[in-house]
Parts: structure tokens; sequence; C-alpha cells
């Protein structure tokens, strides 16, 4: 089965490609540079595509404007230091405007130009930073449109969107991964790190990563600023 | 109300602006280069946006790469001289692999960065080439995906995608931009024209405008070859 893998160069993609890659997919990673001031992740993800066995990486270019006004995309600051209950209540202005609707588009397109079978996106709606397009009534939806929105849908089996992470907590999340043999010093989940790939250790996505570390029993490899 | 009118350069989607100028509406066009062989058509959008007044005119790029494996987009001939009775049979080769979703994904971001209320686009199921992308189940899809995804749709009232050709003919589209004042001269609709914009008049997409233009009683404004 040939698989799309969403890479953003974080934990938990890394760990569905090595999912994928343990079930004997044939994965095609896909990452976006669509204006993150964490570009550096992209970095992060050409290292997990190759470590991981991806049979190829692309990385596509998203009109910047179509979503800016966001704290990650140089809109106001990256929030810090909010404690985990803080995490879990609302929106947060990291959330970025329809991005995996955008990313699951460019997906659906592509599985269907290269034939690829499934799709599979590391959203997890536990432990998560409150965006709505993680959720999954959202899931369901963007399933229904690459059903009814494409050939291969319309004329036979449409591409299927795979979410292995969506009730997993981050811990075993993390758990599963080191099981798999995922290196994670090669992740970067940080939304301000440093141009040498440190992470701040302070925004949601470092409170939340070093929460799943530390409530795996596992030591952190991630390399902190200061 | 700030709405987003995706103009492909092409008749419909002209008229479409033209009916939300008329009712009231500060128009934001929103065009796509995708690697689409026909990007003269980016010119006649262009010209439309200005005659017909939006306020702005953006062309946003989409990585080529993941909708090829489409005559519109280099792979095989457009197919040339169909009967409608054929055109309306099955998917064509110009089917553009999720092209729709994609150009919505983008519509929907933009309109949540700008605050736009809705999303006008000229898809019509009735006159047209066969495309999955076109249906109003595909819209209805979408449009949660706008609800579901969006922080403006989980915590207030999501972008309206709205479809106002849906079920019109193609003639009857074009009776209707002309009440308006649509000059369609400014427009081009086939999916093979000349360097200069001269429509090959052999197309479905030029069988389907001819037919429209001669059903309504209109002069066909087109320039066609030789």
């Amino acid at each position: 089965m040939r698989t799309i893998v969403l890479l953003s160069g974080g934990l938990d993609s890394a760990t569905v490609l090595a999912m994928c890659r343990a079930e004997g997919r044939e994965c095609h990673a896909l990452s976006f540079r669509y204006g993150q001031r964490h570009e550096v992740e992209l970095q992060a993800a050409t290292r997990v595509a190759a470590g991981l066995g991806a049979t190829s990486h692309r990385v596509a270019v998203i009109d910047a404007a179509c979503l800016a006004g966001s704290a990650l995309t140089g809109q106001g600051e990256v929030p810090k230091g909010r404690s985990e209950a803080e995490i879990g209540r609302g929106i947060p202005s990291t959330y970025v405007p329809a991005r995996n609707t955008l990313f699951l588009a460019h997906a659906i397109a592509l599985a269907e130009t290269i034939g690829a079978g499934e799709i599979a996106i590391g959203i997890n709606a536990l432990d998560y930073s409150g965006y709505p397009d993680c959720r999954p009534e959202w899931l369901a939806a963007i399933q229904d449109v690459a059903r009814l929105g494409t050939r291969v849908g319309a004329t036979g089996e449409p591409v299927k969107i795979r979410a292995p992470l969506l009730t997993m907590g981050k811990a075993d999340i993390i758990r599963r991964g080191m099981a798999l043999g995922v290196d994670y010093g090669l992740t970067i989940s940080c939304y301000d790190p440093s141009e040498d790939g440190r992470a701040c250790a302070a925004c949601d996505a470092c409170v939340l990563r070093r929460r799943g570390f530390a409530e795996a029993c596992v030591a952190d490899p991630t390399r902190y600023r200061g």
C-alpha cells in the first residue's frame, strides 16, 4: 500500500511515519512551507523522513498570505509559560487558519496523482493545543470531501484518511514510537525554536512534549535553549 | 459583507463576481496558478477583476506536482470535438485531482485571515464537464469542513460557501451576466487557448460556451483561432 504521511518534523508525525513503515507501507512524506516562524521544523522533517525510511519527501509551498493572522506565521507573540490547564482552554493564538484543511487538500490531490490509497496524519484530540482542525468531526468531514470531490472517490475506492494517534495521549505516543525505534532527537516540536533548532521549553508544544516524556518515563532528547 | 470570489478568468466565475458586486459585496478575487496549460486564463482573471470592481485580486500559487496527472496540467491531450452527449458522460481527462478542494481550502483560510463572511464559487452541476468536485454533495461536505475546521466556525458563524450558479444552465448564466453588464469578451473558457488568448472552439469548455451563447441568443464575443 502506498501511503502519504504528513510530516511536520514534530514528535507525533514521526511516530505516525514509524507506525506506517512498521506495517510495511511505502511511505511518501509530505511537508509544507507556509510562512511558519519555526521553519527549522522542515529540516527536522527531512531528517525524520530519511531516518525512518520514507520513499520520498516533498515540501510543498503554500501561499503564506492565505493563512496569515496567526502567532505561528508572525502575527503577535507565541504564548509562553502556560499551564496544562490553560493550554486545554479555548483556541490559542497559535491557531493557523484552516491549516490542516489546506494540508489535507494537498495530500488528497497528491494521493490521486501518485495513486496512494491512504493518507496518514498525526493529529490527536487529547494532548493537543485546542485547534478545531484536530477534532474527529473535522476529520470525518474532510474524509467526506475526499470521497465526494475526487475521481477515485466518485468511481472507486476513496483515499482513506488515517489518524492513528487521534485518541492517544502524548506519553502513549512516545512509548509507541520508542518501541518502534524512533529517535525523537531528530524531531522538533517547539513553536519558537532558535535558528540552530533548540527548543524554547515554554511554548504550549514544548509543555506538552516535556510532560509526555516525563509521563512515559523516557529521557527527553530535546535540545533546549539556555 | 466581505466576500471572496474564486475567479478563473472564465465565463461562470465572472458572472458570480458581477452578481456579488450587484448585491453590494466588497469582493476579493482569488485565482490560482497550479501548472495549468491555459495559464492565459490568469490574464483574463486580472481583466475581469478590474473590470467588475473587485477590491483586490490575489493569484495564489499551488505546488503543481500535487495535482499533476491531468490533461489540463500537461499530461496527455485535451480532448477535442466531443459532442454534448459525450461531454456529459463520465469524468474526462481534463479532471484535475482535487482542484476545487484545494481552491476552497485556500479560500477558507484566506476568509478567516481577512475576515470575509462568505466565499462565492462558480461551479454548476448542469452544463458542466462531469467533474466530481462540482456536485452539490461535494459542496455540502466542504461547507462542513469550513464549519468544523476553523476558529470562526467553531466559535461563531462559519464562512458561508455560495455557489449561485449551481443549478443554472449555461444560457441562463449568460443572460444573467448580460443583464448585469458583464463583458464576456474579457473572459476565456478554453482549455487549450493560443498564447494570445484565442480559443480552440473544440474542447469541452468551448463546446459548452458556444452552445450557451447560441441558446441565450447572444452574440459570442469569444476570439476563436483560425
